[in-house]
């Protein structure tokens, strides 16, 4: 057993990674926490309760999905007029198929990468 | 021959990938920026030559150096005393481990996402 401390190397160390895409302009398109938003209006079918569970106020989440539609030139959620709950919130085709898309960019990433840092900062030379 | 607009999905994209490494206090010990600095202080024995190849100041350079140190808990480059360009400087052995390490942990890795990349957001499905 080794002390977390890794008494050759200092202080313990942790790996951080994010994956995200741009337009043209440098504008964020699609990254991690953008991706859990449309999974989340994808699961409950509501922009408003996608904002609860990534706790962040509704206009926030707005927001940001309007920025990504401005920026990807694409509709990325429908919503259908509704009551004090904003209505119903479905991903478009075109979401889905972009969502599908980076979660294969992603598969298997932080996994491969937790792995090669324990093989590098956590294990005996 | 295809459109760079990808037609069928909105507007283009480009990959971005980010891997660092931070102390328990969420304070970043290493990252690809700062790993080029140390890179650049082993090519050229100098502090003031690596901040100017990575077009940053002298004083910039040291603080992030300085501050890698304090949160790794390890000096990381020895300077000896020198005149007005500030004397040379070169990388402990635990800065050369540290990079080696950090190098292993990269390696290869924003070949493999750009090809996926590709594969997912560049090509017809």
């Amino acid at each position: 057993m080794r002390s977390k401390q890794q008494p050759n190397r200092g202080k313990r160390q942790h790996l951080r990674l994010k994956v995200w895409l741009e337009a043209d302009d440098g504008l964020v398109t699609l990254s991690d926490w953008r991706a859990s938003l449309l999974e989340a209006v994808q699961r409950h079918g509501s922009l408003v309760a996608a904002a609860r569970e990534l706790n962040v106020p509704h206009r926030t989440a707005w927001q940001r999905l309007h920025e990504m539609e401005e920026r990807l030139g694409a509709r990325l959620v429908d919503t259908s007029s509704g009551g004090a709950a904003g209505g119903a919130s479905r991903l478009t085709p075109a979401a889905e198929d972009l969502l599908r898309r980076f979660t294969a960019l992603r598969a298997g990433l932080d996994e491969q990468l937790a792995e090669r840092f324990r093989a590098q900062f956590e294990q005996d030379a």
